[in-house]
């Protein structure tokens, strides 16, 4: 493995889980993969799962980490040829080819702007990173996409499944501020190349996510339809991907709620945190029994251990 | 030790200090308790002393410690049943409940509002975590105490008094800001509980202390009398308890000066820093001798390292 | 080795290249000394390239490492026999004082203010820290000076000159904000003290730098007549220290192209990073075979570990 940007970069997923399940037994039981290796964690913006598990998965496989915060002010220029004479202080052909002078693996985070799809979707600060850095890239999270959090996703679902094609329902829920689409993304993403589910995905009109990762065939605008029988209940809020950036107002009746967890087959509830109470879900849900919101959270190291482990040939 | 908030986490100081005393000689002894665990430490506001010397200890002990400063943001909300459609981002069970999950000690460090005496004295941040974290909760200092600079105070007296129950010296002292009343209510518990000095609480009137914390008996208005004989001068500014939240521009005949330490046993000068020089102490008096205020915080590093290492089993 | 300030401490350049390379083709053949050691770096303003390589090379020497960000309000008193009564919280005194306590080396990063030459010039903060510290002071830059980076530079020219005396042109460049003198001083100090290549500094008439640092005789206005026949062009922009902090907007022709560098002996281009393209540099420049940017970057690493491990007695 020489980067982890996407699913495709995670041919065979199981292989991948079985890592993550070996790690989650035995924490530091190669503990000599990262012996005298750097992994540096670039943030250009605050995190707190993503940051702490990656760290923690890092150091128990023996590497040294360096979290470096870019989010206050480093301006970093992603075009080439521009006469850097602004705002930007730094080009990203510098940034990426020094950092990989200090690390064996660099993790990288950005975010989307939400005002020009083409922009974001080209996925310009990832991309360039993984263009210019000499040394393997994994996303932390990029403008499109949140893989890391998708695999520790497979393997919550795949320790909590009961059957062998369970109904995973991804939904939209309201949210009060503009949100990406990337975990929505690559939720679609992973559960369609595992192809060990069923998925649906239910959202308002206007909120489809696009195409490449959404089949229309998969999508419905009817919540409580999709809810039924389902035996996990996925919410997230995500912008709109059509309207590009929209987001709406008026759909408290996409909470999740204990009256349409009812509709389902005794459905887990899962959500990648953090999380608005009362306005994603309701406290019945997320505090009931059925709840694996910590449990995803705790897989997150899991995840990103599997992976980083792989990197340094695990 | 399943958590450490306050003295009455601590039954046996003199035990405690006897480990403190113990790290301190010897750094390293103990690095084996350490081995494979996690301590995370959460700010909610900046720290110099606290943050580096509770590092040092969990590194001293062994333990991976991964220090997170939450201050920017992150929106916490405690209230149950919250309708999370403003600016808490995420709910107290969540984050305490995630943390549980990365980390085997969780250490915090939240401050009062200094405006609503109720809300600041339920030391709402500090009980929130201990309700809902599922590790033991180290207390960085809270709204109302701070424990490790007590617990590093007690050490500091105990290695230089010189007879068997010294006059220790509490005294209020003047500060341009508003400050909490967590050093001193904490300095005052530690003392009594501890039984082996003489504690006098010296302030200007309206700035009585918490009767939970000052009893009556011990408090004077008359800093001059106070001073006289004593073995340890502690000087701290409050705001005040009564009027919550109060300061006073008009006390500076209350700073600690060369001519009131002449009225002590030549006593030592104490104050946890950091510190407003000639406004709460002289340079002639924090520059002498007789000054402990190195002493303290270096002590801090012995402090936390006997109660991380206790909560570990040493 | 006690303190890393300037040139001055570095008595025999060539040795602690040695080492340098030393610990370049054997990173972690000395992690033996810093077992048990802790080194803090103090940040006063941000850096990348510093923090990082600060914090690997102590890792490498096996030293446990804190850094610590000081920008934020951390307001320190500088003045002696102050009255703290306004904005500063803490006296330099107390804050080296205590910082002494918690590692075996306290590692520095300033800056200068460029209103008050006098003032920036007599390094305060930097000489300060080194004053009231009692464990060794390495600066990370300070106001004048940025030592860590001329002795990675001079491991550059050595590891590329193919003669005995190479020429080394110090060239300003333009820039659209206002630069401290410190990479330059630094720079112009550690060729002078090495002896062994022959340096010429190009600058537009008022910028000459101090006379301390760049006696007149190497100093010319003429950028092109300083490059022919140059094999090191190392190119920086610096506001003016006779008009103190004056920049200008209309130096672009000064700016390093590969018409320029058509003039010299095939040189190797320097800069310290990070850099403003097509504005000190051209792309076609920095992104030719003969740029060492990278390399100086990686070699911030090394000179550090020679430094710091010096100063542990390797």
């Amino acid at each position: 493995m020489q980067q982890f940007l996407s699913v495709a970069d995670a041919p065979d997923i199981n292989a991948l889980l079985e890592k993550a399940r070996a790690h989650k037994a035995n924490p530091f039981g190669q503990h000599h993969l990262g012996k005298q290796k750097m992994v540096i964690n670039l943030f250009f913006n605050p995190s707190l799962r993503t940051r702490i598990s990656t760290e923690k998965a890092a150091r128990q496989l023996g590497c040294d980490v360096i979290t470096y915060d870019a989010g206050g002010g480093w301006g970093i220029e992603f075009e080439d040829g521009a006469v850097m004479n602004l705002n930007t202080a730094e080009h990203v052909r510098e940034a990426a080819g020094v950092l990989s002078q200090y690390c064996d693996i660099l993790c990288v985070r950005s975010f989307p702007g939400l005002k020009d799809r083409e922009a974001d979707y080209r996925d310009q600060v990832m991309q360039a990173f993984v263009r210019h850095a000499t040394v393997p890239v994994v996303s932390l999270e990029s403008a499109t996409r949140h893989p890391l959090q998708s695999l520790a996703d497979c393997l919550t679902i795949a320790e909590h499944r009961t059957k062998s094609r369970p109904k995973v329902v991804l939904t939209w829920a309201p949210h009060p501020r503009q949100l990406p689409q990337c975990v929505a993304n690559s939720f679609a993403e992973w559960m369609l190349a595992w192809g060990e589910v069923d998925l649906t995905i239910a959202n308002p009109e206007g909120f489809d996510l696009a195409p490449a990762f959404a089949p229309p065939a998969i999508v419905t605008h009817d919540q409580r339809a999709a809810f039924a029988g389902a035996d996990f209940i996925y919410a997230k809020n995500w912008s709109a991907y059509t309207d590009y950036g929209a987001t709406t107002a008026d759909c408290g009746d996409w909470t999740v709620d204990e009256a349409k967890m009812a509709l389902t087959n005794d459905a887990h509830f899962m959500h990648c945190l953090p999380v608005r109470r009362n306005v994603v879900v309701s406290d019945g849900v997320i505090d009931s029994k059925r709840s694996l919101v910590l449990q995803q959270a705790n897989n997150r190291t899991w995840a990103a251990q599997a992976v980083l482990g792989t990197i340094l040939g695990g």
